[in-house]
């Protein structure tokens, strides 16, 4: 057996392992939110991952990787698997057991202690574990060293690139940030902007579901390789190669419910689509967070969002809520639910504002990773960034700086992904529209399946073998470039707002 | 640190193992229903088993071992826990590894073809990995030759005994079942049998399910340290010292959800008392399979068929299910849920009767194992015994040898266990009804934590530290004694049956 087929041997175990903590994650978001002692799961996420790391890091994979290195006869499969291999190691062996294990265990105390710290709305609960959690990513980024600055090294493990992701991605943020700034003004300055209060009437949560799982379906994600369940927080997962499961809520104002689940179907069905051949390797998963964005948010706003998919919808979504919706044109909710207006919580932001929510996000991870500011300043300069930024003060920090779970989890670093998910859909789908400009006609019929045809040829098949920025050249000519995105909002939302 | 206090440590970890592979196995009976492909589920659960394996048989806990046994201070706590780490380490190094995750992938395939031969009743579709199961069984049973016969070295796996299981099992059960025969007919000889077509009413299932959760409440199941999930096969599975699962079903005859959701909560109860000094230890679950069926029986036949628990539920159920319910007396109600029949399903078989289904069984799986039973005869083998012990044939397989889970499990050798439960719970109820001659009056007022007490105090905390036989004599002062179990039907049914 030479070394590549060797490597691909052993990591399928690890991904096997991967596989089961993905399952302890799972269950621990779906079925433990009441338990009083998460002791014994902390226990168990630390010891998986203590057998990930030592597996990665043995001397077997050292010298595997060396001999496969000089091998010259590899495929396109094999080289992009060598290349994950290695990285994976490169960053394993740069990371002392006890620091993988204590993260590991942090998160998920820090998990508990953010949750109720959010429920009373009481950042002090929070902020011990919380500075213990930034703490130990910044021992994590000094450690691996993959970028000349800490904050580079931590995007870097959610979207790798050649040149520092920081200096890349500022560089998109800054110069984008005062368009979108002056966008959400023009906007508002109409005379005609939506009214959304038919979204704040009473929708019963148990329809609410039912209605997402139907449109899932229609979406095309298989139940017979997959599930949707209930929690507070959406999210996708991966089980197995064919065990994706996504997770919806009903709390949220309406449409929530049903634009989140378009989400993390979206998510889903990329994970769904990855090619046999690359089960069980590190390829079989979405290349980079920013391109598992792009995915979810295209489904969710570009396809979820539109005209031409509501005019399918409508009729079923008031056979289920004739009350709130029989005296509602179509043309009425389609501006409702297109609503562009500042808010306090991301995960409910429009398509034009989510893009602040991110950067303020990212401005403030620089700081706090480079000490500009500490922890326990964070809810005041959420406050302060939010008021310059967005133009409003969350009244309190439940609304505010203890909105998300990514900070409790050591997820520094990964919000950029999604506005670049935003701005990655928009070119992504410029592209899928030349190639095939029927797709809003076919979305008016419920035929999803064209998009996802294009989605599964261009991007789903090949799971991690191009890394982002090679695989948008590939699919689409060009590098990222945001001025689809603008192009985009500045198409749909002129005419929703009148303007 | 010394050789007892590496030795647990080790084993520590070895917990942690087991209960993410007791995840793995929870949530494929309550996740994983409708999947299509459980291949990657199957590669965990094997390369789980690998893990402990290794873990189990490496040479230091072989060195550790005797140098425990050299040990002359241990406690008792310590002492058991080297006989079942003992023990353990005498049954890994006897399998080779290969076998161990051969019956691991075997299980979770013949599961799944299991339940499609049992919806379709048609035994062929199980029996070719039916057939490969009893072959592995029997190597494995060859292998560890815990005992001169191969069917007492498998039972010995469930209810360990230094006598051969087998001969002693037999022992009580030929004496009893020409009793038990003879019971069955003089009840049924009574001219005043109970009615129990209230039964075969149609009881809403999710009213079902929620009044199930009530009775677990006042049962005093922790939910802040558990779950209650619905499945088409009820069982318990503990996934951390303070994490104990239950399930339940609403698709059987009423009140099967019922008195099925109060067995599985006899379970939990026991798991969820045990002390904190055993946590994470090989003592930290019931000490036999005997002994836990004890517990789950104890809660779901004393208790919860008893006149005085009807006397504090039935108006509640009343309340729930006026329609079926209003007309019906407490007292035929009672007679109805405790009538006496031969039936097909052993699951959902009287108190009486029970025993029989597990005889036939335990017959033959003796004669299996000893190959004086092919498994393509066991259907007809099964219809023939049905018909000579209880009287009636089976119509179709569902309802005949595909009704159990057990096989597919290679679980040969656990049945048994089932009906020597039930004997231990009426020797131990006996004697908790000599210390608290008041148990039944406390039911009558909903209140049952008086039983609670007696068994944490007496079985639970005890976890594992003493055998099922010395726990027996420990708790009762005397060996296990079915005159117990023959004295409580005969007292409790003869009046229900008014002779």
């Amino acid at each position: 057996m030479n070394a590549i087929k060797e490597l691909r041997e052993y990591f399928e175990e690890i991904q096997h392992l991967n596989y089961i903590q993905a399952l302890l994650g799972w269950d621990q978001e779906v079925n433990m939110q009441n338990y009083k002692s998460l002791e014994g799961r902390s226990k168990q996420v630390a010891l998986m991952e203590k057998l990930v790391h030592r597996r990665i890091t043995s001397k077997k994979v050292g010298s595997l990787i060396n001999q496969a290195q000089k091998l010259d006869n590899l495929n396109i499969i094999e080289r992009a698997m060598l290349r994950e291999i290695t990285r994976e190691y490169n960053h394993a062996i740069k990371l002392p057991e006890k620091l993988v294990t204590e993260i590991a265990e942090t998160s998920i105390l820090a998990s508990k202690e953010w949750r109720e710290a959010r429920q009373k709305s009481d950042f002090s609960i929070f902020q011990k574990i919380l500075e213990k959690t930034v703490e130990l990513q910044i021992e994590k980024a000094e450690k691996l060293e993959t970028h000349p600055d800490l904050y580079s090294t931590l995007i870097d493990l959610y979207e790798p690139s050649n040149d520092p992701p920081y200096d890349w991605i500022a560089n998109i943020f800054n110069s984008i940030k005062p368009k979108l700034i002056a966008f959400v003004k023009m906007l508002n300055s109409s005379t005609d902007i939506p009214d959304d209060s038919v979204l704040k009437k009473n929708y019963d949560p148990d329809k609410q579901f039912k209605l997402s799982s139907e449109i899932m379906k229609k979406l095309n994600f298989d139940f017979g390789y997959g599930r949707q369940d209930k929690v507070t927080h959406p999210f996708t997962t991966k089980l197995a190669p064919l065990d994706t499961r996504i997770t919806t809520r009903t709390t949220e104002p309406f449409p929530d419910c049903i634009t989140s689940t378009i989400h993390e179907c979206g998510h889903a069905l990329y994970e769904m689509g990855i090619r046999k051949e690359l089960h069980d390797t590190l390829l079989c998963s979405g290349t980079s967070f920013g391109i598992h964005e792009s995915q979810s948010r295209m489904w969710e706003n570009f396809v979820g969002r539109s005209k031409e998919f509501w005019i399918y919808w409508y009729p079923t979504f008031q056979k289920y809520f004739p009350n709130n919706l029989k005296d509602c044109p179509l043309e009425e909710f389609h501006r409702a639910i297109n609503t562009v207006q500042p808010s306090f919580i991301r995960v409910n932001a429009d398509e034009v504002t989510y893009g602040l929510h991110i950067i303020l996000r990212f401005e403030m991870e620089k700081d706090l990773i480079e000490g500009r500011i500490q922890v326990n300043e964070l809810p005041e300069v959420w406050n302060n960034k939010f008021e310059e930024i967005l133009g409003i003060v969350p009244p309190n920090d439940a609304q505010g700086v203890l909105q998300d779970v990514h900070w409790s989890g050591g997820l520094l670093g990964y919000f950029p992904t999604y506005f670049l998910g935003n701005l990655y859909a928009a070119q992504i789908y410029s592209h899928a529209l030349k190639l095939n400009p029927n797709l809003p006609e076919d979305y008016k019929k419920g035929n999803f399946s064209n998009l996802l045809i294009y989605l599964r040829e261009n991007i789903h098949q090949h799971g991690g073998i191009y890394k982002a920025n090679e695989l948008i050249r590939r699919v689409t000519g060009e590098d990222l470039n945001s001025d689809y995105f603008l192009r985009y909002i500045e198409e749909k939302f002129k005419p929703i707002y009148r303007l």
